[in-house]
């Protein structure tokens, strides 16, 4: 295949951004079919497209509909969370091949149906974590591979955005976060951060995700937030008198078959600067994403004791690895790759799925990475009802993880 | 009284350090009696008073004997933690005051016991957190009691502290964490971080922990730590062949009745620099100690996202904010205060004992913060043993704490 045609589903603000920002710069791409249940919003899409590259691409409210367009080589899927998987399952039975943006699931039979569509028509699908891709994240990967960290026992990761402005105003800017922030307290978006973390340590091939432990705060943020926009602003009443379920902090604790654990931090209603908070801990060094910071033993001076903050002149030292460790795709971005957003890690992520179509390989992150870092949420949401009950994962690939090899997102 | 007469109850590290570093500096302490279940430890110290003070006291290998000393005014615990509670309770029962070290508990019954003997015998007991002074901490404070940050919703904190020499070489450095790391599994030191976020929140006062949860990493780093020392030094073969309980990373999860949410990290055994981690996050703003940073709405750009540490121009701020929020008695701290251990915090912990004694005030850490914080250990380790199980924090004010006052440890 010399170029892929593909169908966009799902024109929101993301599915916006990835189609005029990284898929409309790639030569190799062509978009056939563009689709959104606001109407609108794929019109508006179909006009840059037109201007882009001379044709307008038919619209679509109905997906079904959109996957019926001639000639389509696979889908990409930006809609809201709640649709992504019968979506994905819609296409893979008609033999498309998908490529799904990311997003927590809601019940476990999503997941199992997802792999179980995918084992009966072996369709690929590829889910598009763009944080597998992240800079910080493979070179902390790539120094882990080599040994530097020693055995892996702990990672951590958040997904630290203050999302209020998204929220509050959902209604207002047609976003499926504020009803699932009204009805749902869960990790309700996991994966940018377990998503490196759970390549990192195998999961699904030679380790898995065994249990599954959440605990929520009360949720405060969005409550004072609104109170104090309507300090400047006409707030709907809909909105004065919203009672969100979200609670603004809420704390998983995962366990893996290896033995390693896996904390994670949703945290997206509260004030803060944005963090992932990538860390990795070994039994020879760790890095620490949150300050900058690579600890090696023997290389690092052993204890920073007293008083707390006397390691200041340590921290922030991980760029000096980038120079042995850091993947080849980093070291050779373009400043064209990345300006496709989220400082490249979308290029890299999307130019995954469109270079595995093409050379029929197996995709990077696959249908088993979807199910069990979704699954998160429900998991999750189950324990948070229970009062932090520990919930089991299910094993998505039947036993296989025991002998599946290990696939990295870089390689090729 | 003009000045205290001490009993001094266990001369390991930390009861060297204190009664050198902060006890004998102080002119209205005398240390009246001295004891060690290993003798030259306690003869040791004895021969530094004596140097010091031109007196020596008398030395015992046997608590209950140290304590008939004639004239002790109070007795201060430094010994393993396995025997703080004994030891606590048959002072109280004979009316000498306590100031206890800290530690974590081994049966609940042991919290209820501390409890119910103190308040049988109202004889003052005040448990010696020093990080509930640290500056870090008594700066956040004072910025949430003004309200910089809002409603508090969620608080987090570390003992993130690199002990592996300590704990491998337990057995020649006589040291109890050796025997605690082979056999438990558990928070085993939660009280430097717990601390004073518990009397952020006004725990027992107004608020109360209502459970905890607790998830265990492996035990990978201390083997990995032997395997290295064998390299260069004679390892004896006990060590060699131990196999310790303790995992490396212990995540709890504590709720509280107001709703907030406080995580514990517990990491000891794996190379790292020195941290508490202390965080408090508010729907107005956040303190982190990690990073050094304040963060206020209003005050700080809204949004720091892409890419992910696009905010390090904003971090590292924090000591900006001491000018108007740091508490006098740091504002005031001398270059010999300072000098006592931990900075200072020693210095103002144990300060706070002697003062309080002198005045016949209410200790600023009860024995409620020490039940509870303690009790901390105990369910953890129950969690764990049942594979994150949440488990209910006993409330040991029997209702109480929804009329107790708030007693920060900066109050005089």
């Amino acid at each position: 295949m010399k170029t892929i045609n593909l169908a966009v589903i799902g024109l929101g603000n993301r599915g916006r951004d990835v189609t005029k920002g990284t898929l409309l710069k790639m030569d190799d791409v062509n978009i056939v079919s563009v689709c959104d249940s606001y109407e609108d919003r794929a019109q508006e899409i179909a006009k840059e497209i037109a201007e882009k590259r001379g044709e307008t691409p038919p619209v679509f409210t109905d997906y079904k509909k959109a996957l019926e367009v001639k000639g389509i080589d696979a889908v990409v899927i930006f809609t809201s969370w709640e649709s992504h998987t019968e979506i994905a399952v819609y296409a893979m039975q008609k033999g498309i091949p998908v490529g799904s943006e990311v997003g927590g699931e809601y019940a476990m039979d999503n997941c199992r149906r997802l792999v179980s569509v995918y084992e009966q028509t072996k369709t690929p699908y590829m889910f598009l974590e763009n944080c597998c891709y992240g800079k910080d994240e493979l070179l902390a990967t790539a120094m882990a591979r080599r040994g530097l960290f020693g055995q892996i026992v702990h990672c951590a990761g958040a997904y630290a955005h203050d999302l209020r402005s998204e929220v509050a105003w959902g209604i207002e800017n047609r976003h499926y976060r504020y009803r699932n922030y009204l009805h749902r307290c869960c990790e309700n978006y996991p994966t940018h951060e377990l998503g490196p973390i759970a390549k990192l340590l195998d999961i699904n091939r030679g380790n898995r995700i065994v249990s599954v432990t959440s605990v929520a705060s009360k949720a405060a943020g969005l409550h004072d937030y609104i109170q104090e926009q309507k300090k400047s602003k006409t707030v709907p009443d809909y909105m004065q008198n919203a009672e969100f379920a979200q609670g603004d902090i809420v704390t998983t604790i995962l366990k893996c078959a290896g033995g390693e654990t896996i904390t994670l931090k949703l945290d997206t209603t509260l004030p803060r600067f944005y963090s992932r908070d990538f860390t990795v801990r070994g039994t020879k060094g760790m890095y620490e994403q949150a300050t900058n910071t690579v600890f090696l033993e023997g290389v690092h001076p052993e204890k920073y004791f007293d008083p707390v903050r006397s390691y200041q002149e340590l921290i922030n030292n991980a760029t000096e690895y980038e120079k042995d460790y850091l993947p080849e795709l980093w070291k050779k971005i373009t400043p064209e790759e990345m300006s496709t957003g989220h400082g490249g890690m979308d290029y890299f992520a999307y130019r995954a799925f469109i270079e595995a179509l093409k050379t029929k390989s197996d995709m990077p992150i696959d249908v088993y990475d979807a199910a069990s870092w979704m699954a998160v949420s429900v998991l999750s949401e189950q324990s948070i009802l229970q009062g932090g009950m520990p919930q089991a994962m299910p094993d998505f690939t039947s036993g296989n993880w025991q002998t599946r090899k290990r696939k990295d997102v870089t390689e090729l």
